[in-house]
């Protein structure tokens, strides 16, 4: 509790730009995030005040962060499992618990747990050997999907492969995997919820996110001409995870829709990508909910504000172009687009690196992602008279 | 410009609540805000990241803080215009300029200048002595209203009288003042527009103010019922002064509706309370677009998100129930009024202080303002089963 307001401290370990948004959350509560950051440089490091640089790995590190903290939660999955579990025997309030986390860091945990709750899920095997991999392969078909347990994000530690031969050199380098079915995906689908420790649920609509290569780069809100059935059906779905894994905050689960329904592509235990359009597009941001949630307060209204809302991601482009000249961009893209709210990360620009995102709210879909993603493409390699990018 | 991220760094001097959502908008914008506070616990100190310490008063301490500003602006009207006018003579960009701000700083100044524009104002003179105030108020009628030139804020430096005697107290205190007529005002408005060097200027709705002794208790977007042609010619004439005046950054024009028409109370020349109902109400919220103003960004979209919004201000109840016991009520407010945001300050409660507001947005305005009244009343006091407070 900080004695000069009267209101709670969160930590949040990690300081990138989930970080950094809810550390924007935080300020309208009262609050003020406080970051662990590997660097001074972090995006949420930049802006927070209460920035503590240190390792995520080292259990010191944590414990000291802990210390003060009312509620202690992650921008990212990658703090030791065993690490979390240590806080939480100090007395440490831990959000989402180490028990619960784990579902989110290793994939082949995931599956046996959902599988055993029956959720639906591409079919899946844990993988070893080149037998393992032939034998799956035979049951459901090539090409499959080797996911490495840990780690993978944005399309990292995932290989399709069609052949033992293609799959050797990953099977080899000794990455703890498991193989998956490859799904004919109608398209992807996110239902992101938020729980608190008193149990309470609160979902916001399914929205339809747009992947290139493995990436999200845009999510449209809700999902265009879903079946009011089906998306129920995915609420449902997320909220009995959050349920039954115990999740505490928010919980983001990708969906693939497929021609036999839905099935569970990951989870993720903290504000997503695939609902940062909730900061305009809803009564209650995914960050003030994740905020609520780990402090347990009473969750906010979901409702969206608008028909529809369009998020876009900005993705680094060539190196020569940004960041030099991105405040020269930013001045023709809000004369262009005096409606598109612009979101940077304060992160250094890299090829096909998330270095912040556009939205737009309304009520004429086609126009909100024409525009949206004209916007992005603006701001990114400054050639909005070009043609839009090959998203969809 | 900062290098990591090539964007500008704007300063705000005063860290107050102003700064504090200032701050707040930056984030997304890629910026942090630098913050002159007079203490590391103001408001917006809990939450900057970089925050300078020291003392608006001091030509030494603005000039420290003004190395490496893109754009130096202001969280309040106290820094001594001749600073300013020093900070511009040393090449400092500021935005509102010294000029400009001379007449948010200045009474006496304002209601000539406007007077000289043939701006509708209450009539007005310069006081010193009794006799001044006597022959002004045979004119007029008594009451009349005594203004400090300087200084004023929610109510301070303002004394209705109605007679010679009782003013003696006021003009015997050596307080430059002016004397106004005490208008027969049909209700409050406000018109909030931004301009920037380039010259565009962008204009919010007009807005109904809420007022209880002296003190803006709920604001109402846009006012309601007012009929179109008195809306339009107050958006005009906010964006006349603006441009007439030179202003820079939000420009705040606050209104007396009579039977007669609009006159001027007061100008403010950076965010104000008019306005907050922008961070949801209006696609841009007023912090944003002082940023983009200040910075000569081309201004945002001021489209309100839905029929009606309503702000309430938290005003600091009895000292023996806050700050103990905000962390518990928030869950109360939280629990009954989901849908109502709430912003608080970081600020230390004290009886009549503003502290906070809520705001709530959406379709049934009376439901808006009992429910957002309630919220703002249930914070503050933790008694929401009794009366709403006696706002209106």
């Amino acid at each position: 509790m900080d004695e000069r307001t009267g209101l709670p401290v969160v930590g949040m370990v990690g300081a990138g730009q989930l970080a950094r948004m809810t550390h924007q959350a935080a300020i309208p509560l009262g609050q003020g995030l406080r970051v662990l950051a590997d660097s001074v440089d972090d995006g949420a490091a930049l802006v927070a005040h209460d920035v503590v640089v240190g390792d995520y790995r080292s259990l010191d590190d944590l414990r000291a962060f802990a210390v003060g903290c009312d509620a202690v939660t992650f921008d990212h999955e990658h703090v030791p499992n065993a690490h979390i579990a240590a806080l939480e025997a100090d007395g440490v309030t831990v959000h989402p618990s180490a028990a619960a986390l784990v579902f989110a860091q290793d994939k082949g945990e995931m599956r046996r747990r959902l599988s055993a709750l029956g959720v639906p899920c591409p079919r899946w095997a844990p993988v070893d050997t080149e037998n393992d991999l032939a034998g799956f392969a035979e049951q459901v078909g090539w090409p499959v999907v080797l996911k490495a347990t840990r780690g993978g994000y944005d399309g990292k530690g995932v290989w399709v492969v069609s052949s033992v031969e293609e799959a050797a050199p990953v099977l080899a380098s000794g990455t703890p995997l498991i193989v998956e079915e490859k799904v004919a995906i109608v398209r992807e689908l996110a239902a992101d919820v938020a729980r608190s420790p008193f149990g309470q649920g609160a979902v916001w609509p399914v929205v339809e996110t747009v992947q290139r290569d493995g990436i999200c780069v845009e999510v449209i809100a809700p999902a265009p001409d879903l079946d009011e059935d089906v998306a129920e059906q995915a609420q449902a779905l997320a909220l009995r995870i959050a349920h039954e894994l115990g999740v505490t905050g928010v919980l983001a689960v990708e969906l693939f829709q497929t021609a036999d329904g839905l099935v569970v592509n990951e989870l993720a235990m903290r504000p997503h990508n695939s609902a940062h359009w909730t900061i305009e597009g809803s009564t209650t941001s995914q960050f003030e909910q994740h905020l609520r949630a780990v402090l347990d307060y009473p969750l906010g209204t979901t409702d969206p504000v608008a028909p529809h809302t369009v998020m876009v991601n900005l993705l680094g482009g060539p190196d020569d172009v940004v960041p030099k000249g991105i405040d020269e961009r930013m001045h023709h893209c809000f004369a262009h687009w005096p409606e598109v709210k612009v979101h940077l990360y304060g992160k250094q620009f890299r090829p096909g690196r998330k270095v912040g995102h556009v939205t737009v709210v309304g009520h004429d879909l086609e126009t909100l992602r024409r525009r949206a993603r004209e916007a992005a493409q603006y701001l990114m390699v400054g050639d909005a008279a070009g043609t839009v990018p090959a998203h969809g």
